[in-house]
């Protein structure tokens, strides 16, 4: 793989650092128009979608936002997410395991109009290549869910150790599982020294409170 | 990105079809020694070790297995696997988001001396990229847990459609779940009609003997 590996570094390199390029238009763009921006990391299933649906659903008439949701295939997350007073676009990847600064970017105008002031980026559920795709939002934001285990942090050091901030979701199921809350918290804390970390349940409401009150403050 | 995307697809075609060859030969390897190889790719979290360290167990004495496993950085899940009479060797990606046929092949005669059957790849966790790269296993198999959610063969249906059996994991969260098993089984039909589809729990042992039935036959 010597010759090839050295031609993908080459042509990655080149993507990578196009796709920066419109990243920092991206934060450009975000900022002349008072927006903040998340980019939202996670493996599939640990809780992105119905995170966002009870964070607009909570911030609704407080704060205006826009979404952007990507996935491999389906508009599901959209749907879901539609309806809850912000206007969201969906992306698919088809092949691709990540989103881009352009295909974010080309999307920004539509899910932002006058009066928005935050906008969520729910990436593809991966927590490998996401991560080195800046698309120019404010903050990365990882989260996991316990049935995940301890371990994601040490595993996944890339998106833990870029990540503002980390949420810990489905903390409902706590009880149902061999799940030690102070490892795990040990764990991002050792990726991330000082990362600021919030304990949800989007089911049963949970510490939703000061994760709103984070995004109030951040959009103000 | 018009450019560097067509060099992109390129390369990897190039990439591709240099690791469908070595995955060849992988395969004949495997078939010149007897050895039935899994390919196992889900999320993170979703339960490929402690579905392996059960397997492992419960084979022991039975079937010889080895196992390769893979992670973006540590050793934590070869050091969950060793100890239970399986040869176990790790493979750290740290950039990449997927196994390739090379790394594992230079792998396959450590983890197989002579006697072992059976040879566990579990692939990083990663449900898009993985599914592209043949390591010349005899079989696929998805792992879908039910905190995930229903909907997973529908988001990423190049593995469901390519997985030759898929095993749904911790079914003992299902009773603290919002999860509609039938739905979930449809989605899965509906990717790939008459995929042979295993509901297990590793921590309860539930379903875990026609696994490992399934198993001991493909070893036969």
């Amino acid at each position: 793989m010597q010759e090839a590996g050295r031609r993908r570094v080459t042509v990655e390199t080149k993507i990578l650092s196009r796709n920066d390029r419109i990243a920092e238009q991206n934060r450009r763009w975000l900022a002349e128009h008072g927006l903040a921006a998340l980019n939202l990391i996670s493996s599939p299933g640990s809780g992105k979608t119905l995170l966002l649906e009870r964070t607009l659903e909570r911030l609704r008439g407080r704060v205006a936002c826009g979404v952007i949701t990507g996935d491999q295939q389906t508009d599901n997350d959209a749907r879901r997410l539609t309806g809850k007073g912000a206007v969201v676009r969906q992306i698919e990847t088809v092949s691709a395991c990540h989103l881009d600064a352009e295909r974010v970017g080309r999307l920004l105008p539509e899910v932002a109009p006058a009066g928005v002031r935050l906008v969520f980026i729910e990436n593809v559920g991966n927590m490998i290549c996401p991560t080195g795709f800046d698309l120019g939002e404010r903050m990365k934001v990882a989260l996991l869910s316990p049935p995940e285990g301890e371990d994601k942090p040490l595993k996944y050091p890339s998106l833990f150790a870029a990540a503002d901030v980390v949420v810990l979701t489905k903390m409902d199921l706590v009880p149902h599982l061999d799940w030690n809350r102070e490892q795990c918290r040990g764990y991002i804390e050792s990726m991330h020294p000082g990362v600021r970390v919030f304990e949800v349940s989007a089911r049963t409401g949970r510490g939703m409170e000061s994760w709103t009150a984070f995004l109030e403050e951040l959009a103000a």
